[in-house]
């Protein structure tokens, strides 16, 4: 059943902020923690509190580095995070079409 | 970009409990609050929440009458509801549609 699928979403992939995360890092090495920040649209402390809950997660990797003076945070995705957005993603794509099927 | 459509997804509809009700309210003329309850695995007050904040927006219509004595309360979609579900499976199929392409 529809309802049950949507209900067994990964809430940890489902919030919109992480969801865009993961989208991005998906496709990359590693991204740095600005270019997160603006492609998420969101504040530093927002962002930290959705990378943290990733990292706890073991869906994401965070490296605190240093350029020069300048504190440098990389991110990139993990096994397990790869395993559970595409998980995520065949799991709303099942909820579509099984929706677009019944109305 | 894709980070855009999922931050732009519409954040009464996204969350899990009431894109399920919503789900169930797109089938039916409508449906009772135990059957909501039963399928969404949730409890009274967690319930009540939802759809008060489906009923805010818009999205659903509450009806409280009584079959005897017992309180029946009953929920249906609106036009309102029923476009704005529509809209967020075309967003959330896109979604799914361009990470695929990309992953």
């Amino acid at each position: 059943m529809s309802q049950d699928k949507i209900l067994q979403l990964d809430p940890i992939v489902h919030a919109p902020v992480r969801l865009a995360i993961l989208s991005i890092l998906i496709t990359v090495e590693n991204a740095h923690f600005t270019f997160l920040k603006e492609s998420t649209k969101t504040t530093d402390g927002n962002l930290n509190t959705h990378l943290t809950k990733l990292e706890q997660s073991g869906y994401i990797r965070i490296k605190k580095t240093f350029q020069g003076k300048k504190p440098l945070t990389l991110c990139s995705i993990t096994k397990k995070g790869e395993k559970a957005f595409h998980l995520y993603l065949e799991q709303l794509d099942q909820i579509v079409r099984s929706q677009k099927n019944k109305t």
